[in-house]
């Protein structure tokens, strides 16, 4: 099977991570079957500069004729800068990648073991950037729009399902788990938002009584104590649903009970099109150093591989990166180690 | 000097916190010259059971004419009810209390001593709860507005800015303390909502420019990146502003880091009034069984007579519920002890 993936680095250290991902692919073993071709795009701030567009036309067109994507990162503006707006959340929104899937997993050798998935809806809410600034005669005032659709909340929602049937099925193979049954917990802040965090507690509940769904628990949870929970009893979760901005909070979150946000990868995913993208920033401090951690990327070119149904060869890449972090000889300097990005990915392409 | 203090325990185990907060305050020694009145209101979804209103008029009139007052909790329903509405963010509108402190701090015998303040906007973000529901052919869409204004969002920065340099006060006069300086870190998320969340982000800086916060740092966090660094590397922060939402969530974060949320005390601060509040909810599931932890309320306690310039009883109360934590004989099951509600009261009343 032949696989075109886009390749857009972005800014800073998405440099340096994105090649690990490719280089990755690459070396899979033949025996899969599978062959990549990759085409190089551009995002960011540095095309901004370069050329006043932060997302140019060409990489949204050619990234809809490509099976997959891997995204880096990119270097955003804190204050509104004339015609630049954030590429990653344009993206999702043209490519229509309605999900935002964040497995964030510690290895076999933590303190505490964690193991969960947060499914973010990744279309809607305050990310459709719909706000507007006026004067009053006690200063400026500026509203934005949340905007919760029934239907995306009630596909996010069955996606948070599916994932949960598929994680069961992995532990029924055998794989180590920490929580036993299947649980979708849905996150919310309907007790202040009963409106729109209402509907979407109500369209999430209703996709998940679907029959197809029987075995899964379904849980629910407000925003605030979620993140209490996430850090007080992380083994109590299995897959977790929320809204965008939440889901935004609650996947760094998460991330921080594994150690790093260099490990944690995610995948952008629509109906026929992933593209993974390494939990962490653009990390301009770190950038040049060599030092950056490749991991998260190249867990989100498995990630990505997974939602194209290539299960087989996404196994593989994790299996790689777990003995590279199971052995602990050679992390980056974000894990405790000493090690460069570069014998960190020759380590794992060894292992592969 | 005379205070008129409202007392509105709520639901669950507010009923069996509140009492606490009273009892402490009554015991406080003659010495400090302090004679408390104390008058019970009502709030509450059993109060909206009884009279079809969650907030009754005369609890918000009677308050008004209060010093201060002490809130437990309230339970909310989780999908919307007619003519319900959560009275506790109805009343932080009702009297101006425009801003919600939540200092988080470890006992000296914790492994990570933590010891920061979470300030949040207490009025306006989504927190407006201005809704709206329609019917689309795809189904139900809702939105809610978000509403940030520069004359709030500088307000809160400028109590934020107060406290640090309060906070720099008391450790001079030799209390121990984590980090060194006065600094305020500025919470937001103006990469995706340049208009609202930028408004926040550069109205706070505005009001901590002001010279008399020139011995205060400014730094700024983007939200997610913030709960993250939360739990990686709590020690570098001393006061936290920001808009209500993240606020809340950051709270909640903020509480897990100190073990139980049954710890974790919290002012609602208007310019003349304040109103303390335990930052737990109602618990219905521990309700009548004499095992709340009455630690966050005593503290409320403490934290509302600061606001109400009476900094020296606030002080013997934390002394006494320190040496409380400290002994760690006496506590309840949320901190892994055994003892009744009663008994830590009977013991900070002892120590008092
Ligand atoms: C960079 C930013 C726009 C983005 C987001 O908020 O979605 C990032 O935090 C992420 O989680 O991918
Ligand atoms: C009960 C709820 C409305 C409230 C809030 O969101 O403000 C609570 O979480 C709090 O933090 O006081």
């Amino acid at each position: 099977r032949a696989l075109t993936i886009g390749l857009i680095p972005g800014d800073g250290i998405g440099k340096e991570v994105i090649p690990a991902g490719r280089r990755v692919l690459e070396a899979l073993p033949s025996s899969l079957g599978l062959k990549f071709d990759f085409i190089d795009l551009k995002a960011g701030w540095e095309t901004f500069e370069q050329t006043g567009v932060a997302l140019p036309e060409e990489t949204v067109q050619t990234l809809q004729s490509c099976n997959g994507g891997l995204f880096g990162a990119v270097s955003s503006p804190t204050t509104a800068v004339k015609g630049y707006s954030s590429p990653i959340v344009a993206l999702r929104k043209r490519l229509s990648l309605y999900a935002n899937v964040r497995p964030v997993k510690s290895v076999a050798t933590a303190a505490k073991p964690i193991d969960m998935v947060i499914v973010r809806e990744n279309t809607e809410d305050l990310y459709v950037k719909e706000e507007k600034t006026y004067d009053t005669p006690d200063g400026k005032v500026a509203e934005a729009i949340k905007r919760i659709s029934q239907r995306a909340s009630s596909n996010i929602a069955s996606i948070a399902g599916e994932i949960a049937l598929r994680r069961q099925k992995i532990r029924a193979a055998g794989n180590p788990s920490i929580h036993k049954g299947p649980l979708v917990t849905v996150t919310h802040k309907s007790n202040v938002l009963s409106q729109t965090d209402g509907l979407f507690r109500v369209a999430a509940k209703e996709a998940l009584s679907n029959p197809k769904f029987e075995s899964v628990k379904v849980e629910e949870q407000i925003v605030d104590s979620m993140v209490y929970k996430l850090f007080r009893q992380p083994e109590a979760y299995d897959v977790i649903v929320a809204p965008n901005l939440y889901g935004d909070i609650l996947s760094d979150g998460a991330a921080a009970l594994v150690g790093s946000l260099g490990l944690v990868p995610s995948a952008n995913v629509g109906k026929t099109f992933a593209m993974g993208e390494p939990c962490h920033g653009s990390a301009p401090d770190i950038q040049g150093q060599g030092i950056s951690n490749p991991v998260a990327t190249i867990r989100s070119a498995a990630l990505m591989l997974e939602f194209l149904d290539e299960e087989e060869a996404a196994a593989k890449i994790y299996a790689a990166v777990d003995a590279n972090l199971e052995e602990g000889k050679l992390l980056t300097p974000d894990l405790g180690g000493t090690a460069k990005t570069e014998e960190v990915i020759a380590d794992i392409l060894r292992r592969l």
